[in-house]
């Protein structure tokens, strides 16, 4: 069986470096859990001083309060379906949530309390939230939802996530300096209501240094990383925290092939391209208790349900037996979390997550 | 939250058809259950005389052994750092494997007791298996096999899942034939062992007709379907089983974009191309307590970890406010099934999972 060994070191690491970052700019902290899930990952950031966090659903919120995190903030459009699982969230935690449109105030009397809400603001990245110069329609926002009688406005909420398309550094800066800038003009509009504001992807929050007016940063990936945070200049192959260990169940000398136990429902399907290629996690070798990397580069190149293929000729033939594990950093290591559902740490500790 | 609907009335139907198919064709069918991983919905299968089942993986032989199945084949290559586990099973069933290369035989005189295996035969698809046309390497293999006193030779298994990335019909037809006769005449080379031929994909099992030697198929995908398998031509949109419930939290007119709470670790990341877009589900219309097909094409286009963002402009506006529930088909229901790891029938009986 594959299994995600977690290295707490780096993880640490990762933590404490974005701890700091967020002090040096005089931004707190709000860290995004959907990465890993887990309430045991979740106590690491304590000692950095995080007292409050995001999440990207009413359940994962419920599986934070009960370890005991009590200032959550839901950062996806809250919608009247999920009306009664915030009012019996709302017994335990401070709970805010994220509004983006009148339309979705409806019912919203019916929160048991009253609660704190954040405008999702759309600089460029265009999957929710209102378009930042619409100052407009975010005024009569702030009304109707004043008129709920439930709903106090605490801010802006923005997640610039086309960021993570920038084809260059100089892209990616421009749609940070973009979103910064928008937002602080919001906050200068707004500001009879001292809105906070929140602000901050991995990509964002890892490479720049402009956060005028910018109260909290959300960012989530850090804590592990990737290998899609490598390639847009997050971080580099050594800050990933997470690697997949997979049993070799074949070799194919005469085609240069190596099958691994280790396909989608462990990867994710995520996929990144190398040279035209597509890639689904990349070769490191094992050291120690972990892994290290090496300047060979082999990448499993096709993926099927339990099935992960690596593509490298004769170089690959003499490292591994049938039975062997072989270990892999990730693509996208917030899916991959998700479906492996466990950790284990480089001392053999398991960590389980909200789906375990 | 999501939630993914089956239909029991449709999956009954497509269970049945495939099970007449195979006995219009003196086929016993051997159902992959890596599909639906569940108890519940295997033992729907019963009724149709199925009595031996496939899967990928000793956890999910180990969960289906548990519910009562006897005869399962493990259609993944053995690794010898399976063997604990494969002895802990060998006390309760009657557990296949499959071999394709000398070298997995290391280490497997430890296996507990004697137990069939199947040579994994590769017939252009070029993921696992020994090439059909190396009959030398297969008897150097099924000497050794039995020099390790455990193992008994059962005969051939072939995936041929090159039909997923057949470009037409013809295609299909020429590597479903290839793949029969390769089969058919290492039956017969090798008769003095009377090897049985499993054999056959969802694609090959639904469209084709020639099985001349196969004993048993053992296709999974086709107890659901789903939109891959539609594009391929294996079934109609009709024929498929499940459904995505997802929240509708938020419209944006101005850009003729929903967006609902659905993403990646709801539907997973497989995605088709459909007029060079790529497509993640298709929506469907409410109807009664299911879901009903009609000619609006609407499909989710962009997929992140929760959110789904649903393109069609105007007439899209009309059919949602925001709390309502959109109803999807996947692209790919097996993966969907893993990650959704819980059913709701159209009556709302709740059905679990593996990973329930």
């Amino acid at each position: 069986m594959p299994s995600l060994l977690l290295d707490k070191t780096i993880c640490i690491r990762n933590i404490e470096r974005m701890a700091s970052k967020a002090l040096q700019h005089h931004l707190r902290l709000r860290p995004h859990f959907k990465t890993h899930q887990s309430a045991r990952i979740g106590s690491w950031f304590r000692e950095f001083g995080v007292t409050g966090i995001t999440v990207s659903s009413l359940q994962m919120a419920e599986y934070f309060a009960l370890s005991g995190w009590e200032d959550i903030l839901v950062a996806f459009p809250f919608n009247s379906g999920e009306i009664n699982t915030l009012n019996r969230l709302l017994d335990h935690s401070n709970i805010s949530i994220l509004i983006d449109s009148r339309e979705a105030l409806s019912h919203l009397h019916r929160i048991k309390k009253e609660i704190a809400y954040y405008i999702d603001i759309d600089t460029g990245y265009g999957r929710t939230g209102i378009r930042s110069g619409a100052e407009e329609s975010i005024e009569t926002l702030i009304q109707a939802a004043s008129d709920t009688g439930k709903l106090r406005f605490a801010g802006f909420y923005c997640h610039a996530g086309h960021s993570y398309r920038a084809a260059s550094q100089e892209e990616m800066e421009k749609i940070h300096n973009k979103a910064v800038d928008d937002l602080y003009k919001l906050k200068v509009t707004f500001r009879e209501f001292a809105p906070g504001v929140l602000y901050g992807d991995t990509p964002n929050c890892s490479t720049q240094n402009n956060f005028r007016g910018v109260d909290e940063i959300t960012p989530g990936n850090f804590v592990f990383y990737d290998l899609s945070q490598v390639l847009i200049g997050s971080c580099s192959l050594e800050d990933i925290a997470v690697a997949i260990a997979c049993p070799v169940a074949g070799r194919y000398p005469q085609e240069g092939r190596i099958l691994i136990h280790g396909g989608a429902v462990h990867f994710s399907k995520e996929m990144m391209e190398i040279g035209g290629t597509p890639v689904y996690g990349r070769l490191v070798q094992s050291s120690g208790k972990g892994w290290a990397i090496d300047n060979r580069e082999h990448y499993i190149t096709s993926l099927s349900q339990e099935h992960g293929i690596l593509t490298g000729g004769g170089e690959l033939m003499d490292m591994f037996r049938i039975g062997d594990l072989a270990y892999f950093l990730p693509v996208h290591s917030c899916l991959t979390a998700n479906l492996m559902r466990e950790y284990v740490t480089l001392d053999g500790l398991r960590i389980s997550t909200l789906n375990s």
